[in-house]
């Protein structure tokens, strides 16, 4: 790949760079292969932006006489503005941006090419395998799967059978939770699909949960941050558009699915199947929210981030499709969808309704909402793990699990009133006890800013008594 | 008055009380003229709920059987219900209630009686007079007042112009914020009221910013009301709803008409006049919002409460008025209007969106707004300092505001970040930074409760954080 190709011009003298919450700056504008570079002309107070250009979901460009103007929308929400000198020198920006923002050979990208010095590629990449969390695995069990392929003709997998047979030995029954309704999983069996029939899996009850997925959830997003973004002012036609998104009714609805699942296992002692028809989103969802409902060991940073990589990276969610694109992006949808983004949201509400009760600050859940769509890191690329192997992510990237491990990093990602509990943290899922979550969906207003500081002043006056307490 | 002729039942046992966030429990029922006293049955621990009889709103009654059921909604937001056995017992206790809370005789309630132990009567009650204040006035001028009384022919009042023209001696012009529309002003000619006419006072630039009050108002709180307790579990009917309630875009429309006038005065140094029809309402919670923002000496826990008594105690708010009832009152409303609950709930968005510059804590906002409703205190009795003399409030009742100074109650009511700031703390109106005040319409529910536990611990931390650093 060669990325000079697409740099036309690649040094321009004298742009304007807007962002949001600060005055506007004159610099020098740079593009490389995966960067976008500004760099402030104040030689006594430099400053530079350094922005990956895959962080760009959609651009505008608009000329007027020999100048224009580059509108970049960013996939973490940031809306930046570019004026530019030179009318054939902003279309060859516009062009380089539009062309390097969305490159689609995964080997180019820029995990593969970040080396930071202080850090050298891991040994052992991630936090742990799978083999690993098998043989630690208690008599409490949920599992995942994809859906049944019954097909048309009704066809049985013996062995599935025996399976869920096995696992629920010595008890009188399980439970499976299906997030598509009724009709939708019988007409999966037009396709190849299906669901668990009765009579061959008689001790095991099933539910219909439907969950909201793809193409709707991506549009949902969509609305809620164009949403975000109206300047009118009119409170009615906030809310309404607010109300209009259904996002927080998907939050809602994944946290009390996450709940039935919860309430299955922990009252009634019972093994519990989730899947929905491939088993690499909303059953995900459901399975990592339980489990930091119910299991204290998922609610420190390690286990969080455990978690993660157990349900969503190795379980195969396939990000690389889903996070493609974000709200911004005019490109036609294909499979992008913000199931990531959901979780992160229904953590955020757990972690609000449980301040103390989580290991980990709202700041961990920006940073990944971040990563996800676009990373120095190798975690979220590919779709499988088997398109990890076949492309040597794990020896050619690093890990942005191990990363946020490090201690400066650990320490700044952790809640500072973290008090460990035992108990399950059971969320209240009434829609008023549910709200947006501004730190990220406004994160880029003066309001949120305001909390962040008091949230910081938190922070340090928490550690200053920790080191005042030790002396 | 004889409080014994209301009581026919004073005392029922084997009552079983059930209130928010807590089991169940049985004891003993007992009224007295003004309060209502359950006692738990369990001697080891024994627990007392001791209610002004003032607090209940509204009560419903369901008889079945030989026994009855008493559902007593309280201005305080908070439900409880009575099991009580006996149908004319319950009947008697039910008749009891609604006499008691609702009587109209100012110089027989409860602050009239109460005399704990450890204070004695104030031999100056309250913080401050209004001549004190007048001599610390600056050249920074808000004044309020109520309309000019032109009536339908246009009379003039040369003391009001000459007053004015003094006001405003050796600067250029000065504002007048008329928060009525130009129609509602024009109208109010009819009836003997009106507005500054161009002519007669030239240098005074009027604006038009109408404010919903009186009857709206109050339906915009009981709507809201109603939309905090929907148990529907639907988010699109709970938005729609708080959206149809409106109760925030008041919020966001006193905020925005506060920065209006904060504009006037900082920005351009000039003299402004506020003004409705009466003088006592919109007026109030405009000027006072507007000295929050910009006087750093009305943030901090006696400056705070110093505002509240000269802008709305000594300015004349007719308390026994707007606060007879609240939310759940069947009662047909005359001028009830919650303007000091809404005061409360802006003042609670600044303290929101300036977490550090506010030196008192949401707790003492919740305090404000039930003690207004119900109070063992004599501040919010009557509705003018007229009233107030007539009834020797100052000599027969305790001050709220002094008992809110002693040392314990005014280190609980801090806000333990609080770090003076000299600037104007500008609140952002967007109706995206504006939320639902949690803490006080949603207060008797789990999820606040975990809030609470959170903010406590924080609290705790930087006290001890405090004497740590002192040792």
């Amino acid at each position: 790949m060669e990325f000079a190709e697409h740099i036309k011009t690649a040094n321009v003298e004298d742009v304007v760079l807007r962002q949001p919450l600060q005055p506007p700056s004159r610099g020098t504008l740079c593009i490389t292969g995966h960067h976008l570079l500004f760099s402030d002309r104040e030689e006594s107070d430099s400053r530079q932006v350094l922005l990956l250009l895959r962080n760009i979901d959609a651009i505008e460009k608009r000329m007027s006489g020999s100048s224009g103007t580059i509108t970049m929308k960013c996939k973490d929400l940031r809306v930046l503005q570019l004026d530019i000198p030179g009318m054939e020198q902003c279309l060859n920006i516009a062009h380089s941006i539009e062309t390097l923002s969305c490159l689609d050979c995964v080997s180019a990208m820029y995990p593969f090419f970040y080396r930071p010095v202080e850090l050298s590629l891991p040994e052992q990449w991630g936090l742990s395998s799978p083999e690993m969390h098998y043989s630690q695995m208690k008599e409490l069990v949920i599992m995942r799967s994809s859906q049944p392929l019954l097909g048309a003709n009704r066809k049985r997998c013996k062995e599935d059978e025996l399976l869920l047979q096995a696992v629920i030995e010595g008890s009188d029954k399980g439970y499976i939770i299906d997030t598509r309704s009724m009709q939708q999983a019988q007409q999966a069996r037009m396709t190849g699909g299906g669901f668990e029939s009765k009579s061959f899996y008689d001790r095991w009850k099933r539910f219909h949960k439907q969950m909201e997925r793809g193409k709707a959830l991506q549009e949902s997003l969509i609305k809620l941050v164009e949403a975000c973004g109206d300047e009118s002012n009119n409170m009615d036609r906030w809310l309404s558009k607010l109300e209009n998104s259904k996002w927080l009714s998907h939050v809602q609805n994944a946290l009390s699915t996450a709940g039935l699942l919860v309430e299955c296992v922990e009252r009634d002692g019972h093994s519990v199947l989730v899947h929905g028809s491939e088993g690499t989103d909303c059953s995900l969802l459901i399975s990592t929210l339980a489990q930091l409902i119910m299991d204290p060991c998922c609610r420190t940073v390690e286990g969080f981030l455990g978690l993660l990589e157990r349900e969503w990276i190795q379980a195969g969610h396939p990000f690389q499709q889903r996070c493609a694109h974000s709200a911004y992006s005019h490109a036609r949808l294909q499979q992008e969808s913000p199931v990531f983004l959901l979780l992160l949201d229904c953590v955020w509400q757990l972690w609000r309704q449980f301040p103390l009760a989580l290991g980990f600050s709202e700041a961990l859940l920006l940073r990944l909402a971040t990563e996800v769509y676009a990373s120095d890191y190798g975690t979220f690329l590919c779709n499988s793990d088997q398109e990890r192997c076949a492309l040597e992510v794990k020896e050619r990237t690093h890990c942005l699990f191990q990363a946020l491990l490090r201690p400066t990093e650990r320490d700044y990602y952790s809640n500072p009133l973290y008090e460990r509990t035992e108990l399950a943290i059971w969320p209240s899922v009434h829609p008023q006890s549910l709200q947006l979550w501004k730190g990220y969906f406004l994160r880029w207003t003066q309001q949120v800013r305001h909390l962040e500081e008091a949230q910081e002043e938190i922070r340090n006056m928490v550690i200053e008594w920790g080191k005042l307490a030790r002396s």
